[in-house]
């Protein structure tokens, strides 16, 4: 197949981002790591992370061998599919898998480095931790556009000839998608679990029972607790974000290759332009990070600031390099799918902001949910609950109004929907989420940049650095708890958009399992049609896909279930975890005399040992339901009721994922604002109310919260890979 | 019209009902109200309920006179709606409205007369509260009958010939379930408000920071607690409930109306079906009601089994007398419309059973919440979400069965869905509302037994009765708790099949829209044809209402998001209102010297006061925002974007429902736990972190957990009654 010569700037664009991140990996490294006390805290850290990340590749390892023999099953015995989908699947679930282990590694190697720079200046501290961040950003770009190219290149010799032949290397490509989905749900739940079994439980006995400060050396579970952030936070997020970036890019030319079916040439431009815009901002990313800069004695204002100049820069240089790349590829109506890009860059950089404005205690939410420590805990988590619901407000019509003009501005705003304006409107969504995602290199660095300055923090702490390091530490950490809350926008409401672009996809799924199975159908002219032949419309009207047909509305009721059911199991994970926790250190503490006062070293190995045994054993079971719910359904109500599942999960997901990043984050800063001395200060009664609002919260933010993402994502991949099943059965 | 005589069964049933109804209030009113003390307590109850009452239904008028205004002028000058709609709307807000004062002001003379009973025997407790509370179970169901019966009967004499006379007037009556939907929301989102934020404010500043008991009349805020308790629970219920009964049996009318449009004389016979089970259910209600007795020294097992008999003879004997009503009725497919009938029935019995699962303490979850008051608040409410976000999965999955079993039993297992099969499964859903709202008459008087129940305890307490008069009232109140988790579960679960119904009425009413616009649509085959002739498929390709349609998809998730939104709004004003309350409460105990010696009266006026402007004023916005959340996407998304709407409203809203409603029963009963004794008993570190539990669970199952039944159908109804707009404008 001929390929354009202008999708060579993929692998360029993969190979630069690979070795940016190796250079910034190597300035990190050369950098000094302190005492040999932050030496030896650092490698506690690092090694509890690697074997727990070790333990989790294990299960999650089991769980791929066994669904790729399932797949091979079907590809080869049922010839439901096509047999690349298992290597696809394969390769998917290793880069994402990959993302989160490079991310993790530099993150471990990097907090030390950060405490001792800041030992001599915020600037140090800040360049150091943002480079490492990039690390991570870089290297899931990086990676995810490698896996996609080559498995482009490789697929574009095996299939050639007429259009099918992109419509089989896009769908077929989309499996490595449901590998990489399945890999993150494990990294999200297991290291969510994790990281807030150890948070809590350190937090209820540590900060509310002994009146002892985050991080204290003294509290046994500081080291799993630190351990945590970098098996939930960083490797979590790596495979998450990878996920979500190779996702929008694969349906959104899954979606270029069926909208432009018949248009000659403009296939295969439809389809690599997702890639080029991802490419272009490899290399614009890399621009905004090398804009992040402070001077000596920056406030935190100036720091803020500088981040926010190397985001928003790259955010409009790929804006305006968006027409550029559209115009010179020659793609029919470059100007309007140029609009659909900047419609979801816009869309992320509204969300990050609302977030910003519910979540950071600058602003009147959190302030009041702080405020109300003074009437107690129960006024805390009720303000807490009720911001967080509201604050689903602005990012769900901001993603409506991002759908229907990405929608409208692909489609020359073709309201008919016609077969072909419908067609088009969806490739415009996907390719709005690709808009959104193009940046994530210097997104994910911001991002991934949080929990190493959290990092930097509890070893200066445990270091017993001085209170002056201890502040720096801590600006970066307030710094980083912004950019997260940010971050969990962007990931949540690409998310979003990635999943209804994979809506469509599962219809051509379902279409292309229909012709290896020979069925006909009837399209809304009355003609017997082959399933290729079939346009949306048809294929709506064929598995009665709307909204009176009670398997949609079952489907749909199910689908806004399973996010609760999901979030529920994941919650109660972490409670049962944390109460293990709690109890392990009270009886630290009871029977291991002077650990409070200092004399003694707690046992910190058990609580590590807890937080991992609890992780491995509470995330089988949530993961499997999520991978099992489509399939079922599928089973049982067939097409339409999937697509019900979807939709339904998709809008009651997606809320629901909001509403808890939200009200975690507030909760966090709500506390944060009272320790800064407001309503009373460290140590008051409004600060203890506070703490118990944070301590609910960490699952929130960190657990439930963006496994949602993943769900909602993970349920389209599965739909799609499983269509040929549903089809057998229906 | 030629009424066929059976209709009449549904006018006497009615009279029946309110006769007595009237003669449960004698019999109860003949009762001694006690020591001059009870009386005086009862009276400064009642009064404040009242004046509560008086104030929420001056606001409420007002509302309704602009309503009332609007949809005049779309009747008579835009000639959007017939002639009807304005005093249909009225009649329905009316009535909605004193269903819910009548039963409130038997609750507010029953209290003191059950203390005073209890004082003697707990059989007397329990007669007189349970027998109060079938005064207004029998008053919904005969008022709603009541309006049901006069409406149908002035229509038949205005509209009369073929067959559209019998749609156009049960649409018609669709307006009045409007207008008891918009009383309801008023009533259960001002009386959730005023309830709670007393609650809440008693229960922080009492029970957690004074450690005084509930209901000790050393609290300022307990009059405001028990008036609360009045004006919520039970005049929320009233008009939450008579709406649902209404909005069930009318809706599926309008669905056998359009069903059996073809069908000659069958249609005026699937028109009165739905009232005349209703009507037949009212006469075995009472039978059930009388079935409810205890024998002296009876236990706690022996209430709930005395309470069971009633209402399961009741739900048995529906079953049964359902085959005999359509049999004799001569209704095609009567076996089949039966087994619908069965399945909404035996569907609300187990989401009781589900609910008591979940919210007892008799079973696993709900102890292991008690059990994690051992590490305080934060692992309590971690737990509690859990549990409650888990709770949500057998509602759904039962919800679903009984949506695609009524479906299928409705249309002789038809899973084809042409358009008679689909017309004559949705009958079938709405006939399995009706079946299980039919014994409505003593299910609602097990649930309002409740707060009577819960009343005459604060009237023992605050009486200073003595030990075993409160040991008394205590089991009454717990029976309560157990009989309201289950009536909420009944609710919720009518309310998702009634909004499923109404979904369809939607459809019907556009249909007519269309028709007086004379609008023309062409249907699957091609051809032109008027609205009135479009089968639900024509009508669903004609709008594009598939899972494809952006506009949908951007409907679904708003949907969502209203459901968070509105129980967002709602939880802040209650945190909002509870803090002022803690506040006035902690300003009486420091200044008015002598409160919690017991030497000096504090002032209860001031706590009502604060409850009372909250609720007025907190009220007003989350109410409007339901009632123009679905005109706006009307307007803006047209109809497709409604039905989006619509059913993302019910799939995220009656999910979210179950989850607060079960997550709050599950936490008051978690403390109640702890009270008996149990991981430390009253006054333990336990205790204090599951009284936390408590007060967020609060809001979640009194304020926003059940106000979101009425959302979900008032956003339904409100489309239904705007259809005309929504069609002017797209």
């Amino acid at each position: 197949m001929n390929i354009p010569s202008a999708f060579w700037l993929v692998p360029i664009a993969s190979v630069a981002a690979l070795c940016m991140a190796f250079y910034f990996f190597r300035s990190m490294m050369s950098a000094d790591e302190g005492t040999p006390r932050m030496r030896e805290i650092a490698s506690y850290v690092r090694s509890g992370a690697m074997s727990y990340l070790k333990q989790q590749y294990k299960v999650v390892a089991i769980v791929f061998v066994v669904l790729a023999i399932l797949f091979s099953f079907m590809a080869y015995v049922l010839k439901w599919q096509n047999p690349w989908v298992p290597f696809a699947f394969l390769t998917g679930g290793l880069f994402s898998g990959l993302a989160g282990f490079f991310g993790m590694k530099t993150a471990t190697f990097a907090s030390a480095r950060t405490a001792n720079a800041a030992r001599k200046s915020l600037d140090g501290g800040l360049r150091i931790a943002f480079r490492s961040g990039a690390v991570m950003g870089l290297t899931v770009v990086g990676l995810g556009l490698l896996d996609i190219a080559g498995w482009f290149f490789a697929l574009s010799f095996v299939y050639h000839g007429d259009h099918m032949a992109l419509i089989t290397i896009t769908t077929t490509m989309l499996t490595f998608g449901m590998g990489a989905s399945t890999q993150a749900l494990f990294a999200r739940v297991g290291g969510g679990i994790y990281t807030k079994a150890a948070d809590v439980g350190a937090d209820i006995v540590g900060k509310v029972e002994a009146d002892i400060p985050e991080d204290d050396p003294r509290n046994p579970a500081t080291i799993a607790d630190n351990v945590g952030d970098n098996v939930g936070d960083v490797a979590g997020m790596g495979a998450d974000l990878y996920e979500s970036y190779c996702g929008s890019i694969l349906s959104t030319a899954a979606l270029g290759a069926t909208a432009f079916a018949m248009s000659g040439e403009m296939q295969m431009k439809a389809v690599i332009a997702p890639m080029l815009i991802a490419a272009v901002g490899v290399f614009l990313s890399v621009f905004g990070i090398y804009l992040v800069r402070t001077k000596e004695g920056a406030t935190m204002k100036d720091l803020l600031r500088s981040l926010a100049v190397g985001t928003n820069v790259s955010a409009l240089l790929i804006a305006v390099a968006t027409f550029a790349i559209l115009y010179l590829l020659g793609i029919e109506n470059w100007l309007g799918l140029s609009f659909s890009v900047i419609t979801g860059l816009a869309a992320g950089v509204i969300i990050g902001q609302a977030t910003e404005y519910y979540t950071s205690h600058s602003y009147r939410p959190t302030q009041k949910i702080s405020e109300a420590g003074l009437t107690g805990s129960a006024t805390v988590i009720i303000k807490g609950i009720g911001t967080g619901m509201i604050s689903t407000c602005i990012p769900v019509v901001t993603i409506g109004v991002a759908i229907m003009l990405s929608y409208l501005c692909a489609n020359g705003f073709d309201m008919a929907m016609s077969a072909e304006a419908l067609s088009h409107g969806l490739y415009g969504i996907g390719i709005a989420a690709v808009g959104m995602l193009s940046t994530l290199g210097i997104t994910l660095a911001t991002d991934a940049y949080g929990p190493i300055a959290d990092n930097a923090g509890g070893n200066a702490e445990m270091s017993e650095l001085g209170e002056e390091v201890r502040h720096r530490t801590d600006a970066l950490d307030a710094l980083g708890n912004t950019t997260a809350a940010t971050g969990k926008g962007f990931a949540i409401g690409s998310a979003a958009l990635t999943a209804l672009a994979l809506l469509a996809s599962y219809i051509e799924e379902v279409k292309i399992a229909m012709e290896r199975a020979d069925i006909t159908l009837t399209n809304l002219k009355g003609e017997v049609i082959t399933a290729a032949q079939a346009t949306i419309p048809d294929f709506m009207n064929y598995f009665q896909v709307n909204l009176m047909n009670p398997r949609v509305l079952v489907g749909a009721f199910i689908g806004a279930m399973a996010a609760f059911l999901f979030c529920g199991l994941t919650m109660e994970a972490v409670g049962r975890a944390a109460q293990k926790m709690v109890e392990e250190v009270r009886r630290q503490f009871r029977e291991i005399k002077g650990i409070l006062e200092g004399k003694a070293t707690p046992d910190y190995g058990s609580c590590v040992e807890i937080s991992t045994r609890a992780a491995q054993h509470e995330m089988i079971f949530p993961s499997l339901l999520a991978i099992a719910i489509p399939i079922v359904v599928g089973i049982v109500l067939g097409v339409a009721g999937v697509l019900g599942l979807l939709v339904g999960g998709l809008a009651g997901g997606f809320t629901l994922a909001v509403f808890m990043a939200n009200a975690g984050g507030a909760w966090d800063n709500a506390k944060k604002m009272v320790e800064e001395g407001n309503f009373g200060g460290k140590g008051s009664f409004a600060h203890k109310a506070t703490i118990v609002g944070d301590t609910v919260g960490d699952p929130f933010k960190d657990t439930s919260g963006p496994s949602l993402n993943i769900l909602i994502k993970l349920m389209s991949m599965v739909s799609i890979v499983m269509a040929g099943l549903t089809i057998a059965f229906s």
